[in-house]
C-alpha cells in the first residue's frame, strides 16, 4: 500500500511542475531540467519504495542548513549554539538581513543564510570542508556525495550577498572568523551533490532518533534530534514554512537545488527532487507529493488519526 | 505519578515567578498579583490533576485569537479564512504593523492582533458577541465565564494602536466591516474571564481531536483543531514561539493576562495562570511549569520516546 | 523678458503631460484631466504673468501642510510646535507609517501626513475650521476659496489609512486629541479649492518674508517664513524632494491634486497646476515649468550667478 | 566686526562642549581630546579669522564625501553620477543599509556611507588615491594634507560593516569593481589628517562657485558645485540635516572626526573642529558655533534679511 500511495503521490506532483521555476539566481542552477520529479522513502525496517528521478544527482543547497547545525549541537552543544543564533522564524526570505540590522544581532534561526553562515563560523576552527563531507556522507546514508564544482564556482561568483551578510555579523562580533572563508566553506557546503535518495536517508536517521537504521551507530543525540525538527517544522521551507506546517505537518527543509527532505517520526524518510521552484523557492513537484502523501498516510504530527 | 510530576512543575514554575513582571500596558492588568501560579492538567479519562490558584479569574487576551480562528474556520471554512489572513510566523511582536506596510497586504497569520482582528471581521457579520460568548464556555468547558467590565473598559480606553492596525487593514480594502466595532468585540473577546481550569479544558477539547470528552460532541472538526493546534505551535507564544517549540514542543497559547493554554495530542489539557511575564508577555511561571512537565513526561512531538 | 520665459517654461512644461497620470486613490481626484496645465507668476511690485489654465480650481491637498504649520508656528511658537513633529525628511512616501514604528514616536517632518495630522491636533484646541479657511483666503489672497464637497466627501470615504496614522500617533500619546475629528479637519482643508493664481499668491507672501506685498500686513513673523520655506525646501515634495532641490534648487510644496507652490526669496511667488502626475504624485508639468524657469531666471538658491 | 562675532560665536560653542561625546566606534578616534575647538573664516577677498584649535590636524571621515562627489561630477558627469547614486535624503543612518534592502538598489544619496562608496567605484578606475590626494590638497588649499595612518589602520579594523555595504552593492551590481579595494580607499579618504583651516579653504571654494579665490583657477564647475551646496544643505549633517537646514540654514558636511565645513554663497568658506560629538555624529561646538554665526550674521539661505 506504500508502494501505490507513493506512486499516486509521485504522479500528483508532476502535475504541477508547470506551474514553477527553476532557481536562477545561481546561474549554474538555471540548468537544470524542470520536468525532473523523484521521489524516495525509506522506512527503519529496510525497505526503499521510490519513484522517477531518484538517481539524479543535484546540489544541496539550504538543506546544508539542517547538517552544519546538527553537526553544531554535537559539536558544541545547545546552549552554546542557540548563544550564537535564535530559534525563531523570521517571517523574511531566507537571504534578508532586515532583521540583522533592526531587531537582533544574532540570526533568527539556524534555517535563514545569516545563521547558516554563524553555524559554519562556529564549525570552521575544528572541521574543515573534508570532516564535514565525511558527516554528511555518514547521515546522508550515501558514500558518492561529493562537491559540485561547477555549481560551486557559480555560488562563490554570485554570493556577494552572502558575503555581505557575514561582513555584517563580523561588524556585530557575532562572526569572530574569516569572514571570506567562513562564505566559501557554506558555499561548498551548498554544492554538496546529492540524490532524493540520499535525503530519504538523512529522514531516515532523523526519524529514527539520530540511529543509523542498518548498523545502529548513533550518529546524533536525541536532543540533537529533537532540536533540529523542531526547526526544521517552523522554519524549514523558506518564508512558506508556516504554511507547509498547517498543510502537511511534517518537518522538511528545501532548498533552491530542488531537493526536499522530510523525517516522519519514526515512520520514515522522504526525499524528493524536483528543480520546478514555486515563488518561494521549495520544490513545487515535491511539496506537493508530500502534502499528498501527509493526507493519505496521516503523516500530519497533529492529524488526530495518526498512530 | 501525573500527581508528583504536575505538583514538582508547578513548584518548579514558581521560582522563576520574581523574574518577570505584570503586563501594565493596560493599565487594569497591571493590579494582577505577580505571585499567583495555577497549574491544571485534565486527561481525555475525566481526570484533574491541579495546584495553586486554579480557580483564580483571569482575562483571556490573546488566547482569544485561537477560539476565535476554530469559530471561523468552522463557519466560513479553511480557504475562506487563508484568503483572508496568512499562516506564517512573522517574526515581529504581536501588535506590529510593519509588515502589514511593507509584506503583505494580509496579516501573517491569526495569533498576531492584526490576523485576529481580521478574523473577527469575518465572524462579525454571522456572530454576536452573546454567540461568541456561549462558544467560548463550550469549548473551555466552563459555564462561569464572563465580561471582565473593568479590564474592557481599560483594553477599550488604551486600544488605540488596535484601532490602527483595523484602519490599517480597511484602507487596504482587507478589513470590510466597520473598524472601531470590529475592534471593539476583539476587545471584548479578550476580557473574558477564566481559569486555568477552562483553559485546561480548552486544551482537553484540542487535544482530542475537537469533541467534547465527557459528552463526546464533537465542537470542531478534525481539519479545524489541526489546523488550530499547527499554528499555535508556530505561533502561539508571541515572538518566543520559535523558542518554545523547541524547548517544549506542545502547541500553546498564551495571553498577557497571564494564561497559557496548551493542548498534547490524545493525553491531555494544560491550563496555567501566572501573572508574572516574561519580556514577551508570556507568563513565566506558566511557561517553565509547561517546560518541566515537557521534559519529565515526554510530551514534546519531537521527543522519540513518546508514546 | 519675464513674460517670454514664462510661456516658455509654460510650453515646456506641457511637452511632459502625456508622461504622468491624474492621482486616482482618492476617486474624486481621478476625474481630472491631464491636459490642463496652468503658471502663474506674481511678482513683489504687484506683477502678475500667467499662462494655461490659471482660474481652473482644484483641491489643495497636501499644499494645506505649509499653511497648518505656518499657522501653528505663529499660534503656538517654534518649540512648542518642534516638541510634536521633527524636522528631518523621511525618505519614506507621504502615507508611509513605517518610521512612526520602527524610529520615532514624533512624525519626522510637517510635510507627511503624520506631520501634518500632528500639527491639525495642535491647531484644533485654537481653531474651527472657519478660522483655518480665513487664514487660507488671507494668505493665498485669494477670497474665492471654498470647501471642495465632492472631493472631502471621496477624501473621507477613503481616507482610513490617514485614520490610523492619527490613531497611531495617539496610542504613543503624540496626538492628545480625537482622532476621527483631528483626521476629518485634515480632510477638509485638503479638499480646499484653490487656483494656481491662489498658490502664486502664497508664495508670494513666503517670498515677500510674511508681509502681504499689497496691503503691507504682515501675516507671519521672519522665523516662520524662514522655518516653512527650509522645510518646503528639503521636503516639500514628496520622496522627490532631494531630486527637486538638486535640480530646481527652490522651496516648492505639491499636492497629488496637481498643485505646486514655489517661493523665490525676494523674487517671486509662483503657482502651477497641472494633474498629471509623476509617480512620486508631483505635477509632471508643473514641475518641469519650474526647472525651466530656475534655470533660465537664475532661481536655484545655490545659482551662483543668482541676482 | 566680523572678528567679534567670530569670537563670540567660538565661545558660545565652547559652552556646549561637555554635552558630548567623542566618537569611539572606531578606537583610534577614540583618543581625541574632547576639550579642542577651532574656528576659521575664509572670505573670498583673502580674509582669515580664526580663534582656538584651528591648526590641529584631525581625520576628514564622512568630509570627504563631498570631495568625491565632485571629482565624481566632474569626471563622469551629473547623469552617470546620478544613475548610481540617489540625490534623497533618506532619514536613516549615515551607516544604514535598510534602504538598500528594501527601497533601492542605488543609494538614496551621496552623503551615506553607501552613496559614498559608489561614488569611489565611480572613481577607482580614473584615480589613483594619490590623484586624489592631491585634489583634496588643491580644493582645500592646504598642501600639507597627509594620511593619518594610525587612523587608517583603526578604521581599517573595524570598517566589517562598510565592507558589508560594499557587497550588498555589489550583489546587486550597483559596484562593479573590487569590493575589499574600493572599500580600502574609503577608508583611506576618511583618513585624510586636515584643519579648521583646510576646511575653510574647502567651504571658500564653494562659496567662490568652485574658482580658487587667490589664483582664479577654476576648480569645479558652477553645476558641480551647485549640486555639491544642495545636497550638503538637505544630507550634509547626518541624520540632522533636516533640523541643521532649519536653524543653520547654510550647506554644511560634517565629519565624526569632529569636522564641518561650511559654505556661505558669496561670503564665505567656514572650518571647525571639536571632537565631542552630538548622538548623531556632528561636532556639537561647531554645530553651535554656525549657529551662533548664522542667527548674528544672517547667513540662512532664507533669511529674509541677508546680503
Amino acid at each position: 500500500m506504500l508502494q501505490e500511495t507513493a506512486k499516486a503521490a509521485w504522479e500528483y506532483g508532476r502535475q504541477f511542475l508547470m506551474n514553477g521555476r527553476v532557481a536562477d539566481y545561481i546561474p549554474e542552477l538555471g540548468k537544470a531540467n524542470p520536468v525532473y520529479l523523484g521521489l524516495c522513502i525509506k522506512t527503519p525496517d529496510g525497505k526503499t519504495v521510490e519513484y522517477g528521478d531518484v538517481e539524479q544527482r543535484f546540489t544541496m543547497q539550504s538543506i546544508c542548513k539542517v547538517v552544519c547545525l546538527a553537526a553544531a549541537l554535537q559539536q558544541e552543544g545547545f546552549d552554546k549554539v542557540f548563544s550564537h543564533v535564535m530559534m525563531e522564524p523570521s517571517g523574511d526570505a531566507f537571504n534578508s538581513i532586515l532583521k540583522l540590522d533592526t531587531a537582533s544581532n544574532r540570526p533568527f534561526n539556524p534555517m535563514i543564510n545569516a545563521g547558516a553562515i554563524e553555524i559554519i563560523n562556529l564549525l570552521a576552527p575544528t572541521f574543515a570542508f573534508s570532516d564535514l563531507l565525511e558527516f554528511v556522507r555518514a547521515i546522508c546514508m550515501d558514500d558518492d556525495i561529493v562537491l559540485d564544482e561547477a555549481v560551486y564556482r557559480s555560488e562563490s561568483e554570485t554570493g556577494d550577498r552572502n558575503r555581505a551578510i557575514g561582513y555584517l555579523l563580523k561588524s556585530k562580533d557575532v562572526l569572530t572568523g574569516d569572514v571570506l572563508q567562513t562564505v566559501d566553506l557554506y558555499f561548498k557546503l551548498c554544492s554538496l551533490s546529492i540524490t532524493a535518495r540520499s535525503l530519504a536517508g538523512l529522514g531516515l536517521v532523523l526519524a529514527n532518533g539520530g540511529v543509523h537504521p542498518e548498523n545502529g551507530i548513533r550518529l546524533l543525540s536525541a536532543q540533537t534530534v529533537r532540536t533540529v525538527k523542531t526547526l526544521m517544522f517552523t522554519c524549514g521551507m523558506y518564508d512558506r514554512s508556516g504554511e507547509f506546517a498547517v498543510r502537511v505537518g511534517i518537518p522538511c527543509k528545501s532548498g533552491v537545488g530542488g531537493g526536499i527532505m522530510a523525517s516522519v517520526e519514526n515512520r520514515m524518510g522522504i526525499g524528493t527532487f524536483g528543480p520546478s521552484l514555486d515563488e518561494k523557492g521549495n520544490s513545487i513537484g515535491g511539496g506537493h507529493a508530500l502534502e499528498y502523501l501527509s493526507r493519505e498516510l496521516h503523516l500530519h504530527i497533529f492529524d488526530s488519526e495518526t498512530g
